[in-house]
């Protein structure tokens, strides 16, 4: 099985995203990782509806938007009409997630859960049916300078077995390097995040190691 | 009196920042206006602390950072190490202001309070010896497609008054054009916050229009 | 001067609310004024959009709703949907008051504010442009068994000293009884609300009663 | 096995509630149903204490009151005082779920809990002890327009499994109409909400039908 | 004029309150301050009705409780049954601040308002008749090692305006030594809070220093 | 194997705390347990880090710090230099537990995890890792006059056999006694907390009886 790779838009230079955009798309990545944050639901504040507005403007690629923030809701119509192919909102930032997910849905938008990494995975046991991916976080989100946590690829483990034969990506984000994305991919993760990791030196190059590593 | 032209980063081609922060630059503007937005005290969201630094290694203009955000004082920390030069609160988003704008000046920041159209002047009375300026918003902040209220005149002229002879500089944000940004000098304002007005067709140009139009 | 009446449907017969509204119609009271409380601006709950549509389909009295919750802008929408001909939000309960004023106004409602007892006038300064009425509580919203509190007969005098010669009218709700009806009008209010004085008794005979005390 | 019918005062006629309930009541239904929301856990505002109180006097059916509330507590006195028979709040309302079961049951007042869709029954595991009934929303609450979720069939199932030989009812709230409710008794559950289903129309033959369908 | 001296129990010896407050006892303070915080209001946490309890029942003093918590309402009875004489709520912490006096008024317990620094004098306007004291915070509330605002001077001389001639106390609380004490009292303040000022060497002498200095 | 004997700060005399500290010192208890609450995630209020900075100064018991409050993270560094050895915060104050757990270790202090009563084990699945201790409320916490909740006895089982040979303490907070203590042991429990146990009477006698019926 092929994995898809996911760069993160937080890795690239923010002076000129659209360049470096470019550089993903040539190598024909599956997917732009797009992280909105909002400084309540994690500590950090990063991009809103209009910034992706701008960037659907300069490239055709699948953006996958995490919405690291309290209370999606509001914000989902606003993601949906600025060009989100996917939308990925937090189990533990909304109280009535089957809603948020049919939400999603109904803007004709691919829809997603992800969890942090301390959260269990029983709360998604009901909601299987709406999604489209899970986003287990390999590390604390909005938080700088952490690695994988290995607690992690038991917990991805776990969630392989839970989906069963349901046609549900498993996405692993923070902390993704060679090492890291070999076990998370032997453990059934199938969509990698890699922001630093992707956007470090030789773009293509980076692509590739990651492709041929995480190709089981 | 001279205004100072404060162009917003909003106005720009996201794709390609340093391009258009270099045009500003060149223009020799006072000061690049930065709009943080949370999502909660406004509804959008749009840039944190580690966006501004990516930019910081790119220029010398002075970044004036307006935190459209609930509880500032948690993050605070971050955007003066990023790398701000003027931080901006709203009155409306911190219940201990004295306080917040000396955690802002402890950072060797200078600091300044902004308000939404409706709130009242009094809430800075008490404060005006801890302000190096005031933003007064125009238009409601974060909500798109408005107009200069015109109420904001007045407010404008009041605030005038109670500041007297203090070397307080007064902002204005929201619908800025050549006419508003006219009204809103002779009212007592100083500097102009101009996003879309910037950016669209000859920076260059449009920057000089603004200085002359504004020149008392 | 002639006051308008407006009946509070907290005082009518839940059972019966058709057959209570009926009553009013007839003896062609103003408006209805109608309390929305969400147990988090104020202790208590009552009404949604769902039961002003309800009662829409069953009378043409005008529809002055009286929104005693936290976030207005998230519900508005609805209750406008709903058939409100007035929506009065309060002023403690949003940041961004010009904007909801004007949310309120662009789905062609009349748009009004309220503050409780405490409040400030001072927070209504630079909206006035935007409001069709203010109401100002006479009691603390959402608790009972409370009097018409004397403080704001001055408040009352102060509130019409504001507003000059704008066309804005002057509601007052709490505590209202042919005495204190009669000493806010003298004060300058113009809008009186009536619950439990409505009700209670003989309906009619209650309102020419308030009515003919009120004239000035 | 005979089921339990709990009509939904949502579904009534807003203007004349007394004649409706006046229906069911000769029905001899188990329940009435009324559902009290805040528009802060669920987007919508329905209903109170005081509403409460005046219908208990009209009737003496047995009070199901569903707060679709954020922190009960605050409130759950006051719906004990005005007459409510049973209270069931939400599990994702209250961070102290065992206190607030004790807190009704103190009252004198029958305890459930409700979960929305969504939610994991191993938030019930340590708290079955002081519960008399789970309510297993099967839509969103506080939304309109939505069917029966499929996925609620298994969680029916898998509640009864773990309440186990306890007398603990399983009550279900949402989209029920014949053939739902048929699905839901088979899959365990024993109390059924009926709102629109139950007014629409001959209210004595929508239940004679609802009853005959649901039994075993 | 005498001032009245109200020593606070946050620059006591935590570990022997009760010596620590027979000496202040034996002095004839007129009051003896205690801090309530909440972490959230203010981002310090200190002392509950419990701890006030357990003092109550080793001393005679008049208690003075100063509440620096959001959401007073909820704990005022616990606070009033614990044995308070005075409780001092703030005005940025509750929505309702006539209703939360009249609350603390109808325990038998005296009312008091306390504003930050920053906060405006016109919000005190309308409920200058259930106020026994003003409290106004000369550092800001809950932070470490600041000291007396010199702003404070001209805002304590504009409430001493504003009271006019109505019988309310006007307390100061924050870097009171015998330079700010003497400027304070000669403004308009006549209670005066000390903390570690008070505890720090011979209790008796400080007192007695601060009387004296303090007598105008 | 013997249990270890956490005496609660809230249990002795708060007047004399120090008096008493030392009572238990001498009866070489394992630790100090300080209960830290909010008012916000528990309905009361009680000690904070300038408190317990005061008793460091007078003992060196292991001070193990448990904190009833909202949002932990942002005073757990106060804590920790204010001279706790072990911070325990609760699973239902923070959305990014195993980040809250790593932010207190960065501060070479032991870190813990408590769950309320009704809170699921669940909840811990995947944070064992960074667990060195796990507090099981055995009454609901910040509400006085509770028993032990019988349904935790299972729950100390089941956790017993998660966390299976992890070197991870078992601590139990609420109505202990001995016969209490006596089957928590049994069940699994390993740390217990004591507080007006421990102090009422002869406080050596207490502590002896408790280490002794405690003892399997």
């Amino acid at each position: 099985m092929d994995v898809k790779i996911a760069p993160s838009i937080l890795g690239a230079d923010f002076g000129n995203l659209e360049r470096d955009i470019k550089k993903v798309e040539e190598c024909r990545v599956e997917m732009l990782h797009i992280d909105v944050m909002d400084g309540n639901f994690v500590p950090n504040i990063a991009f809103g509806p209009d910034q992706i507005k701008m960037l659907r403007g300069k490239t055709d690629l699948f953006f996958d938007v995490h919405l690291m923030i309290q209370n999606p809701d509001l914000l989902i119509p606003r993601f949906a009409e600025a060009g989100a192919d996917m939308i990925v909102v937090h189990q533990e930032a909304t109280v009535h997630l089957h809603r948020t997910l049919k939400l999603i849905q109904s803007f004709g938008v691919k829809a997603g859960v992800s969890l942090t990494p301390a959260t269990s995975l029983e709360t998604l046991r009901y909601v299987l049916d709406e999604v489209d991916m899970v986003l287990l976080m390999t590390v604390n989100p909005g938080y700088g300078g952490q690695s994988f946590i290995p607690a992690c690829y038991d917990k991805i483990r776990d969630l392989k077995k839970m989906i069963a034969h349901r046609p549900i990506d498993i996405q692993v984000d923070g902390g993704i390097n060679l090492e890291t994305a070999k076990k998370a991919v032997a453990a059934g993760a199938n969509v990698l995040v890699a922001g630093s990791f992707t956007f470090k030196g030789d773009v293509a190059e980076n692509i590739r190691n990651l492709r041929e590593t995480a190709r089981i």
